[in-house]
């Protein structure tokens, strides 16, 4: 029995070397366990990221998002390439929280970046299905420095603009790319009200073909926009850029203005400022998840809830007086 | 002393009865008690609550939001006036979680809805300042209970359209009204990816003058968008109308459309099956509200907070293990 038991323990020291070899099945296993929501992973997840943790945050990490129609895939996979041929080692991870919704829109990630996928100096993970945001969103922050363990130097986190997944993306990453493209006139299409004051660069994406005038437009547009705008990392100006995804052009300017973001952020010493602040935050939303999940675990507060919850729902009783109950049976048990 | 602490005491008794009997200087202290961030008013402010309860709910709760500009207080002006002509008292309350920021804004509120701040059949609360955004929307569902045992039968609750505030808008009213207006083309302004999904209807608002042929193309181009978004409310179609806030145009047609769905909702159960939900979900936000706070004024865990916190914002220490161990500290002590 003993033995059986031991089999089935997870190897921690052996996915830890693996992951620091830059083996890729280790990566993946590694991943996958910090993703899982079973109780017996949980140690072993801790354990495993307390081990790797001296060894991560050697990388720039890069937020994408836009509307659906974008081309966020597309760009990525040509971004990406781009990226590994000037011996960049790119994982590219997503953060998708409507994904236990649209199953479908996620399974499709791997293909929809077809030469990036078959790079060998690239690390593409579709995001786990379900969960709510803070869950999704605090694995993806674990794979981030699970990547950067395994010697990944450039990790890509996209994301589709939809509620507030801008906002979570923007606390886990030093610099957003926000795509968009041109509508019929010269507009910007789907463009949420809030976001370009969280970009570091606004790419019009699909400047090619018939479209090129269109999207200088737009760009033109949007940085006559920038100029009404607190820019989202102090001392840098959000740079307003065109390209295609498909054709590859402007790639190459957007890689160059990165690293130009990147010299100058960490010379003044914004880049660690701003990756202390999201450790701090991060460390916060980690509390307070974990700490809601012991109130309802507790069994005076299952038992009590429903009678309380009822009692609020007919109206008879003020919710903040209902919570206060709650609490003290929290408390007291 | 015992005289002196006595006259200090918040008469909860005479409170009740001036609401009640529709004093609007005791309903203006009252709500002014539950946006009370004191300790000591928080006793008062919850017998208050309960002893005014069991009159609550008698009111239809319309919410408004639109980008600035759409010209939000007009409308209401306007729309509120012919709601009182009507017969109706009307109370008008407002979600400012920004105001901290831009204090400016409430201020004016008062006079920006000028007729309506002269008819006796209505009251006007400015949102309190500062706060968070739980705290004020917590505040804002206790002043619509007050205002309604205060015999207020339409609460307009209104709200810039920016970041959240659509949503918890829509998680305290029976109907919510999108107030956008035509941009220099026909296409629609300020309008947020995901609102219309959760309004009740439309409104292309200063459709006057030059304006009104834009304004009805603006409205067409809505009706056909409407087609594939799944309604806010089981069962009514979200409709898409024009309107101006400053000529009166519409109002009335709008008063209509609200008390149809009003009659449709209450016949079919919907009606009182959404307010139930809203219940449920308010008593939850109350529940982690409080939690959280009784974590973050634990003795030990303030003390071993700070030592945590740099340990992980250093990158010595995941946050998940953090957070852990600060749980273990307040479960003990």
């Amino acid at each position: 029995m003993e033995e059986k038991a031991d089999r089935q323990y997870i190897d921690i020291r052996a996915l830890v070397k693996g992951v620091l070899r830059g083996d890729r099945a280790a990566l993946a296993r590694a991943i996958t366990l910090v993703e899982s929501a079973a109780p017996q992973h949980k140690n072993a997840a801790q354990a495993l990221l307390a081990q790797l943790l001296p060894y991560a945050g050697q990388s720039v990490r890069i937020g994408v998002t836009g509307p659906p129609g974008a081309g966020k895939s597309t760009f990525i996979d040509t971004f990406g390439c781009a990226l590994t041929q000037r011996g960049h080692k790119v994982a590219v991870l997503a953060i998708d929280p409507s994904s236990a919704l649209h199953r479908g829109s996620i399974l499709g990630d791997k293909t929809r970046m077809e030469s990036l996928s078959r790079d060998e100096n690239a690390f593409i993970r579709p995001s786990p299905t379900g969960g709510v945001l803070g869950g999704v969103a605090s694995t993806t922050r674990e794979a981030i420095l699970i990547c950067e363990a395994a010697r990944y130097d450039i990790i890509i986190v996209e994301t589709v603009g939809a509620g507030q997944n801008e906002v979570t993306l923007r606390s886990m990453v030093d610099f957003l790319l926000l795509l968009l493209i041109a509508g019929a006139g010269d507009e910007l299409q789907g463009i949420k009200r809030g976001v370009i004051e969280i970009a570091d660069a606004v790419v019009i994406n699909k400047a090619d073909g018939d479209n090129i005038a269109r999207a200088q437009a737009a760009r033109a547009q949007m940085k006559r926009a920038l100029r009404f705008v607190a820019p989202a990392t102090v001392g840098w100006a959000t740079r307003a850029l065109t390209a295609s995804g498909l054709k590859g052009h402007g790639i190459e300017e957007i890689g160059e203005v990165i690293s130009e973001f990147t010299a100058q952020t960490k010379a003044s010493g914004g880049f660690k400022q701003r990756r202390t602040e999201q450790r701090r935050a991060w460390l916060h939303s980690a509390i307070e998840r974990q700490w809601r999940d012991i109130l309802y675990g507790h069994e005076a507060v299952r038992a009590a809830l429903p009678q309380l919850e009822a009692a609020v729902m007919a109206g008879e009783l003020p919710a903040a007086a209902a919570a206060e109950e709650l609490l003290r049976l929290a408390l007291d048990g």
